[in-house]
């Protein structure tokens, strides 16, 4: 399986490329694989070449994008000649795209009549949310399936139309099958020092890989295989549990603040944020969640010392004694928080994000946190390194801090 | 110019390919076209036959991905058969990758090691921000540029190390020159609508380019020429910025928060955040900046009720007779955290991000937002489009609510 995604805007980084993504996703859930994505402008040869490409390396092809009715749109003219068909008006989609312009308040014009015009031959795949109809195209081994480019009307075609007529044509048995395992507070290289045992024992046909992002690092185990390989997957999965052990937070591919978000919800309790460094990246990562305002009551950014002194009550004296960066300030924070915002758990950092600011004793990195619970205070420090960067540094400190609310609230709901 | 994207993660969609759109907008601003991108496996054959392919059409390419130091990372050897090289330990990328560890309180194991490892005769280009540094081999007319995969370290290498040795190399001696214009609060559409005519007029050779990202709207204006074409250039620009008048917030390439950084900065103001719907981001973007600390002294989110009353005194009145989304509560709201917080300016949000929550009364996507100065309180009314998406309806409002910040600041700068 290749996708083709046309459109200058993406070659230009007007947009990025969501439905690969999307596609892709969608059909590894089914076992589909994608073995190249290529993107290409809105240009007659490079659709063309690229349609030869894919189809000499594969028999089903993806495209996306071109299939509006403006002159820079020419996907469906390139179709046709590559399967040497004509354009048909199909009826079935002007009564579609002329309803749907009334509706609007729209008129018919023959731009618009033109939407209903299709390589002869091939299924008409409805596009309930736009004029643009998606087209499936089968000569003889070959199926050319073409989608629009707007993103909501591609994963609707794909999810309703496609996948359920690409499960019976593309499988021929053959399935990719996957367990994913997030991780938060390990490098890729010192965790696959720590894995090296276990991938060497691996059976050549299961990969493992590694697929870091700044503080999260995500494990995946694949299988080329049918559904009797599950098994197989699923004990070396078992045993890569265990080696991870409780670096990992989750057994499935989610973000780390659905995977709080989730627990908070689940056991009814209130959280409210502190922040110092993270200057409020905690607080947007728990609300970027749909319905957090469940569980997440507010935060405060104390990024003066005033308002860790005044909002926050943090002591003058651990201020002086101290400094901003310490234990007893992100104690002060996380409890005081939790005391003013009424909350059954709190989280709060203090840290030095660089560029400047670092000292010898407390360099750029050295970050505090602290979790409060009703009935326990956890602090930890640490250092994510001078050299890292602003912005990495608030990102792996925000996750360190998420999972250690996470591990807090496991223990209580453990008990 | 092509680009070569390698890794699973993005076949499966479980990562967006966000460095292909970030390589094309940069190489976009510089006038040089991206004009294909392929995004294969970790799989040796793959990538060998993308750099076969790439380099048949185009003489410069650039990969994304592979360079780590575990086992799935092929794409520096799969190089090595390309150009016929061998690896060679670099001995200044060792000490790098050993001090960015010793950093971390990390030890260096072979694994590490490896990182040093360069295809014979490279250009080694410094990755400041992890251990796998990019490379940059030049073979006769053809150079390939490989990244990490990485987003942040592919940027931060790109900006610094490739765009700089590209325009020496592909311009040739014909420069591109461009100025850059920032916009907020206008869509493509209308703002192309209203400059139809100062279009229409420009010389053939000078081009406007529309770059959307969500929020803020970057107009370029390029010429292909010498320099003694500067000053028509400068002319047509002088033109724009009439044409755009205050919808521009800068006419540099720069980020909102920096513009209302720098102008608090010089101002020797200072300001306070108090954040619903946008849960943090505006408190985040504030502090994205380095040196923030200077003019940004914190902010409250106030996603609860409970907080807007305890913590931001907002009345109850208000929060019953006009609900939390309304312009009375962000006018409390901003007013109070001002005082709460002793700063010169605040800046409140209320709103619905979606997808819950909305009425036919206030539409997903509606925000209130409230600027406080010393003398002035200034409130609006926002309406970001109910199929907007929770992700962009809480970035526009940001920059909206930025946007307004910045203008209130201006009118007393100007006094």
């Amino acid at each position: 399986m290749t996708i083709i995604n046309i459109g200058d805007e993406l070659l230009l980084g007007q947009v990025v490329n969501t439905n690969s993504a999307f596609i892709g996703q969608k059909l590894a859930l089914k076992g589909i694989k994608v073995s190249e994505i290529i993107t290409i402008g809105d240009d007659r040869k490079e659709i063309a070449d690229a349609l030869s490409y894919c189809f000499e390396k594969d028999n089903f092809v993806i495209t996306t994008g071109g299939l509006g009715p403006t002159k820079d749109d020419i996907t469906k003219e390139v179709i046709c000649e590559h399967f040497n068909k004509r354009l048909v008006r199909d009826a079935e989609t002007l009564e579609w795209v002329s309803e749907l312009l009334a509706s609007r308040g729209m008129e018919l014009t023959e731009i618009n009549r033109r939407q209903a015009d299709v390589p002869e031959g091939c299924s008409v795949l409805k596009n309930t949310l736009g004029t643009a109809p998606g087209l499936w195209i089968q000569e003889g081994e070959n199926v050319l399936v073409a989608l629009p480019g707007v993103p909501f009307e591609t994963e609707k075609l794909l999810c309703d139309e496609v996948i359920p007529r690409m499960e019976t044509f593309v499988n021929n048995g053959k399935r990719l099958i996957y367990r994913v395992l997030m991780c938060n507070g390990i490098s890729e290289s010192n965790l696959s020092d720590k894995l090296g045992n276990f991938e060497q024992k691996l059976p050549p046909d299961i990969k493992l890989a590694y697929l870091p992002t700044p503080g999260i690092l995500r494990l995946r185990l694949t299988l080329h295989g049918n559904s009797e390989d599950e098994p197989l997957l699923d004990r070396h999965f078992e045993k890569l549990k265990e080696e991870v052990g409780n670096l990992a937070f989750s057994y499935e591919d989610r973000k780390m603040e659905e995977v709080v978000g989730e627990l908070l919800k689940k056991a009814k309790k209130t959280v409210a944020v502190a922040e110092s460094c993270t200057g409020g990246r905690i607080s947007e990562l728990v609300t970027s969640v749909p319905g957090s305002s469940e569980y997440y009551k507010g935060g405060v950014v104390a990024y003066n010392n005033s308002i860790k002194r005044n909002i926050l009550s943090v002591r003058e004296d651990n201020l002086k004694k101290h400094g901003a960066v310490s234990e007893m300030v992100v104690s002060d924070m996380a409890l005081n928080i939790m005391e003013l915002f009424d909350t059954d758990y709190s989280v709060s950092t203090s840290g030095i994000a660089g560029p400047g600011g670092g000292t010898d004793e407390k360099p750029v990195g050295t970050v505090w946190i602290a979790v409060a619970t009703p009935t326990r205070l956890t602090t930890r420090l640490f250092n994510f390194g001078k050299n890292t960067g602003r912005k990495q540094i608030v990102e792996r400190a925000a996750n360190a801090a998420l999972d250690m609310l996470r591990t807090e609230i496991l223990k209580d709901f453990k008990k």
